[in-house]
């Protein structure tokens, strides 16, 4: 329709458009890349990181503890390379993991001066470091480049690999947080050489689960391998040790990947990775600080491999051959706040998570999975009592 | 190549894999929907926007002005609809618009408990409460999607049509910030009826904005119109000025999106929408609280339409008319802060956001831009003398 102004002559043409919608589509691309050992200054690596060959100024936030470690060898790099680097050594744990750490290093980092496209962050450390500069990254001019050096196990096979960020808030883990995939990630397992057993054992406990859910072959390198890698920390200077530890690493890696690739942004429900987290978030809250998230994990897959048991989808030999890699690589299969109200409500606060329904990831067999709805308080009961006589009887072999 | 281990004959192979990329698409897409009366208890589209029919709770975070003035009839709204809701009336300006308010605003979140999948966030006001939420939607549970309901005129034609969110930090605006399309808009244009004057011309300034890049009948619909949608707040009751005022924001919007679809995240760093950005972030930071951001706009386009016309991009006629224009919609063409060396520090500055140039658009005559990098700080200073003059004998005409 239109109309005119009879002073003016304007015709005044009305638009039947109400609504629009706006689409559109995003490329993401992102990079993990080994590198044999990323402060050796004759390798350019870190220097020309996320289009950083064009400036020589660099932010970078460091876990305190690696910075003790290796803080004078990365001053001699970047001093080597003749960049200009601001360090900012963070002292982290959970605790920390929060907003105000984000607010203080975006306050560093715009004191410091960065430009955005020629000078990417670079985050050097385990989980929590990486997950808080990464929101910080994201927020800051909303998005800077950053550079991840992973330098536990966790991080190398699974903070490190995929695009969540993220911090604490209000005592729920993880609360905060985006979906960031401005990164390149070098992964540089010498790190590992000072990493201590607990942390070894937690990282195990997420690469056990790659085994447990999809690579039956990854499950027979841990069986067989496991406890050397875990005693040599990754470092085995044999060379069959040398490559079972490259392709425990590389499986577990390419392995979360596959899975993680088509659901980036997690819009699919039913993953995969998620096994072993239905029942951990909660046993770990109740633990803390006993138990890390991967030895959480690796409780909750142990419960999980007793619920699949019981339903015929392992047998009594998988799963007994399951437990008995967990105690291999250190991992617990047990823990005293373990009973069937905490379970079933765990159960429960995950169902609200994933959108009203259970999707619990059970093991078929070793190195498959399925999805099931329906597991039941009864079944939650059965299961932990299995698992109570398997994990006492087995301390007591072990003892 | 592969390695056997002599003693369990396990043959480990190792991957010539170094380097993962990890590729993804991801489809966005939102909506913006024209809605009469959004109150309107016949009205459902408040209570079903954003999925979320299935569900009686919502959370509401409301500018606390537009509280005062249309809370009671939202209240009803809500009964009307069985729908329990979490009323948050936020008194904002721009020095709330910080971390501590998102923070602030996910505390209450997490104390009310959403089911982020039914229940959308929803948001009542400006442009300031807009993006605060926004981003606080953003980072709940790493993404909760919302409703924007605009009641202001930025609002409705520039905050509430795109994806960015944004809280200012460290004295800088809009520091820190994300893309974020989980979001479904709904334009009432009744707000608009209790909009104060400067705040409807500081909308009128990015209208006329793209207006001048890209709408040359929407310059003519301003210059025809534009005081008396101002006089009116767009409630204009002849048929005539209701057709004027429904064309002038569906034009601007129309116009708005068609720069941000293509450009969503903003790689491409040459914007049209960027016209009368480049000088003002440092004028609207000088002369704050005199200025409001469409004003700065308002002057930063005045100059730009000086340099046009000094470069013979513009007529003489067509530039007067520009600021003809402008004084109709009660926009300042001047600000006392002014100086050669202001503009010169502003548009170093914004060569640093720009990735080193000055992408700065001018307009071709009216309806047109183009894109230059060598305007030089003798041009500066001829465009602010002639700028000069031409307000101050303006300001002689209309006193
Ligand atoms: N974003 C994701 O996708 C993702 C995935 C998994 C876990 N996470 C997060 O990661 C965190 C856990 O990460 P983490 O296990 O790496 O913990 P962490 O970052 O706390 O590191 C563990 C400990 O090891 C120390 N450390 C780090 N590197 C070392 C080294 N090379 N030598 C000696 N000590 C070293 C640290 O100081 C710390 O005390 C959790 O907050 C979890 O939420 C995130
Ligand atoms: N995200 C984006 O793409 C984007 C785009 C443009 C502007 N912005 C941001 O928007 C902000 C400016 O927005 P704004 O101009 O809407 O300012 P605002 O939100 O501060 O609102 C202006 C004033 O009007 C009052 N008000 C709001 N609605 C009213 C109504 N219906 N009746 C009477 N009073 C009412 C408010 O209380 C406030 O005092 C800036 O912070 C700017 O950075 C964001």
């Amino acid at each position: 329709m239109t109309v005119t102004d009879s002073t003016s002559g304007l015709v005044v043409r009305s638009s039947r458009v109400d609504t629009w919608r706006v689409h559109a589509t995003q490329e993401v691309a992102y990079e993990i890349r080994q590198c044999d050992d990323v402060f050796d200054p004759d390798s350019t690596d870190l220097v020309h990181a996320a289009r950083g060959a064009g400036s020589r100024r660099r932010f970078v936030v460091i876990d305190s503890r690696v910075n003790e470690l290796y803080g004078a060898r990365m001053v001699e790099y970047f001093d080597h390379h003749g960049v200009e680097a601001r360090i900012l050594p963070l002292e982290v744990d959970e605790t920390v993991k929060n907003l105000d750490t984000v607010t203080r290093i975006v306050r560093e980092i715009d004191a410091f001066g960065i430009d955005r496209r020629r000078e990417p962050i670079i985050v050097i450390g385990g989980g929590v470091i990486m997950d808080v500069v990464g929101l910080a990254a994201n927020l800051y001019r909303r998005g800077t480049p950053f550079v991840r050096v992973p330098t536990t196990l966790i991080g190398l096979v699974d903070a490190g690999v995929g695009v969540k960020t993220g911090v604490n808030f209000n005592s729920h883990k993880n609360r905060l947080g985006t979906y960031f995939d401005k990164s390149l990630t070098l992964l540089d397992t010498g790190f590992l050489a000072s990493l201590d057993r607990r942390h070894l054992s937690n990282g195990l406990g997420e690469i056990l689960k790659i085994a447990l859910i999809k690579d039956r072959e990854l499950f027979v390198l841990l069986d067989r391998f496991g406890a050397d890698l875990l005693r040599e920390r990754f470092q085995n200077s044999d060379r069959l040790g040398r490559r079972a530890a490259a392709s425990t690493l590389q499986r577990a890696i390419q392995g979360m990947l596959e899975e993680l690739q088509p659901n980036l942004w997690e819009a699919n429900l039913e993953r995969l990775v998620d096994y072993g987290h239905t029942f951990s978030p909660t046993i770990e809250m109740r633990a803390l600080p006993e138990l890390l998230h991967g030895e959480a994990v690796a409780v909750d897959m142990a419960i999980t491999t007793m619920i699949a048991t019981h339903r015929g989808l392992m047998s009594a030999a998988e799963s007994a051959s399951v437990l008995n890699v967990m105690a291999k690589l250190g991992l617990p299969t047990w823990d005293d706040s373990l009973d069937a109200d905490l379970l079933a409500r765990a159960l429960e606060e995950t169902v609200r998570h994933r959108d009203g329904q259970q999707r619990l990831p059970l093991p078929v067999g070793i190195g498959a999975a399925t999805f099931v709805n329906d597991v039941t308080h009864q079944e939650l009961d059965a299961a932990l009592s299995s698992l109570h006589s398997a994990s006492y009887s087995k301390e007591l072999q072990t003892a």
